[in-house]
């Protein structure tokens, strides 16, 4: 095992919380004298097999802690899946069936292995234990948390602030987890920095049945290609297996204030080298973000050649065949004229309406960059402008400017 | 069957709530059309089975419901019961054995039985259900109500307010109430005035199921004998098996000022008989009283006993053969002097502390009338004054006016 600061290295890059340094350089003191490793908890949602490149950011984490020598331990809660959320209330927790919960943990291995060592990771499901409890079993387990501190975690408060129903089950899911941590004995629990409230929650009913209290890591949510949160359902986000080319090319349309996040998140670069390419020209560093990204899950040859075929689209130029010729309007005022305004007049679409959806569904490029506002001004461009609606409609508006 | 407007007569007597009233005619029109009873819920608590006449309060509407025809189900929280409060907080729910719940069970139905019918009676332990729940049951459970709802709850909200700790099991508490009468499908369930909300909880559960939701009939707590709330650790409290003559010689010591709400919770007299004692001569309608409470539990005779003996023994001051004799200090000031300076300046006690104590345990009676409070003036009397300290100790003051 490496020492105690070089893990501690690996342990705090990127990190947003982590509770507290001082008892993980001690836990890892100890794990490095007796020789047995760290067990290092992290919770699957088997509500969302789906993973996409912010899912890989704890993924990424608990890899690097493998590679220290620590034990990954991966939760899955499949009791409360079945249940959902039985008031109907909280859309992001269905009632899945033992096959669909099953159906999903296989989907997410598989992904998971993508990042993570899954043949050194222990699985379990959190029904091992919860199945045995009965009634007084739960009056036990909820006896070990006040309601005060439970409204105290933000988002109960806001609901409970803004009358927003809060079912008293939802009290008992953040006790589960954290009971999961008893169960499993764990030394240090990672997840998003939203989930901090529960792994506190562990952390202190380990101290109550006498286990040494778990460290609380928690890493950053990645932001989607448009700025929001990073999920399927808003399509803005990069799936696992999606192909090199599609990794770069999404990559590329984030905003550069975002690149240093993903940096630090999604690549190994060191902090120096991380640092040096945000220095540097923006699009150079977000090619070699997307570089990185895709040379993550496609190796480093598929990777070049993404970034050879970004460049060919749209650096250079270099469209393909069968592209549209349209001509740019006549008049243009210098404040410039508004995206969606743009792509009717040329007849690219048939409604502003129709033209707003698409640029808001990030469907249509300019000169090959993402547009996220239908509302942008673009300026008099004084050349020819390349626009791309979905994948592959392409149309060249040409100046008339003599 | 009585006629349903006899019925209503006999259920809205001294009750509190009556949730509401109705449902509650359309309810016995129905059961008296099919020919079935109401089901009629009470919940005994497992901790506490020595009875006291604050018990019987509703005992006895249970007993006049019994006799319109109707079903009673006792249900006794032994689930709960050998939890206790894990949290330590609350001395109200200690964790009872199985066997000690079953003996309390046993103590309260031989004392309930003074009262009710209990042959007639169903008996449930809540175990019967609750043992069969899992941990995902319980979920389902606590999904249906909402945190708000619950600190709706007068106690829960001022604890909440005063910072003091909520168990999140408490919050479990009120829904596994509610839950019985699910499972028996109660059509009106009887508690103290204190109960409503937990009565309410179950209304609510049951038209979650698609039951008819229960009625719920709340009645008055009576207070103990120095008008504090009626409790055996209080000392103020009058037990079912007490014999007729602490009953009697008990119920005298009430303030005027209660008599009301005991003739209306713990006789049978009708609200006409009521309003004429109480607009005659305090005392008699107190002997009254007294007689009432005796002969329900020892018969006309016995009471009548117990009332004659107690006028020997104070209003006649037909005081027993061994009366140690004392004289009243020689200064005795017009505003009066202290009890319990009294009681030390006599000598029947050794210190004033002493004197205090022995006072506000009910321990002494002046002239017959149990005293309550230590620092009363008592004036000048101009005449002999009988002291009676615990059971069997008499004094009398011998007066020195010449």
């Amino acid at each position: 095992m490496p020492s105690t600061e070089e893990q501690m290295e690996v342990f705090r890059r990127g990190t947003v919380h982590l509770i507290e340094e001082q008892q993980l350089a001690e836990r890892i003191d100890a794990a490095r004298a007796q020789g047995r490793p760290l067990r290092v908890k992290f919770g699957m949602d088997p509500s969302s097999p789906d993973l996409h490149v912010g899912h890989s950011v704890p993924l990424r984490k608990l890899r690097a802690i493998q590679r220290l020598g620590h034990r990954i331990v991966l939760i899955v809660g499949d009791g409360t899946a079945m249940v959902g959320d039985p008031s109907g209330r909280n859309k992001l927790r269905p009632q899945l069936s033992r096959k669909q919960v099953e159906q999903n943990l296989a989907t997410y291995t598989e992904q998971a292995a993508l990042v993570l060592d899954m043949n050194r990771t222990e699985v379990h499901r959190n029904s091992e234990w919860f199945d045995a409890m009965r009634f007084e079993d739960v009056l036990q387990l909820a006896a070990r948390m006040t309601v005060a501190r439970m409204i105290e975690r933000d988002t109960f408060q806001e609901r409970h602030r803004a009358g927003q129903p809060i079912g008293i089950h939802e009290f008992l899911y953040p006790l589960m987890q954290g009971w999961d941590s008893v169960q499993i004995e764990c030394d240090l629990e990672l997840g998003g920095s939203d989930q901090l409230f529960n792994l506190l929650v562990g952390r202190q009913l380990q101290e109550q049945v006498g286990q040494p209290p778990q460290i609380c890591l928690t890493l950053p949510l990645i932001n989607g290609l448009d700025g929001r949160k990073m999920s399927k359902s808003y399509q803005n986000a990069i799936g696992l297996t999606e192909p090199a080319s599609e990794m770069f090319g999404k990559t590329m349309s984030i905003e550069d204030g975002a690149m240093r996040d993903w940096f630090v998140a999604l690549t190994d670069l060191s902090p120096e080298e991380i640092e040096g390419l945000l220095a540097g020209h923006p699009r150079e560093a977000k090619a070699r973000l997307s570089s990185e990204i895709a040379a993550s899950y496609h190796g480093r040859e598929a990777a070049a050649a993404a970034s050879r075929a970004f460049d060919r689209q749209f650096r250079d130029h270099q469209i393909p065949e069968n592209v549209e010729e349209r001509s740019l309007p006549g008049e243009w005022p210098e404040a410039g004229v508004p995206l969606f305004v743009l792509l009717r007049e040329v007849g690219l679409c048939r409604t502003g309406k129709e033209a707003q959806r698409l640029v808001e569904g990030g469907g249509v490029r300019l000169d090959g960059e993402v547009q996220r506002d239908p509302s942008r001004l673009v300026p008099p461009p004084g050349r020819d402008l390349l626009v791309q609606l979905g994948k592959r409609r392409f149309a060249r508006l040409r100046s008339v400017v003599e």
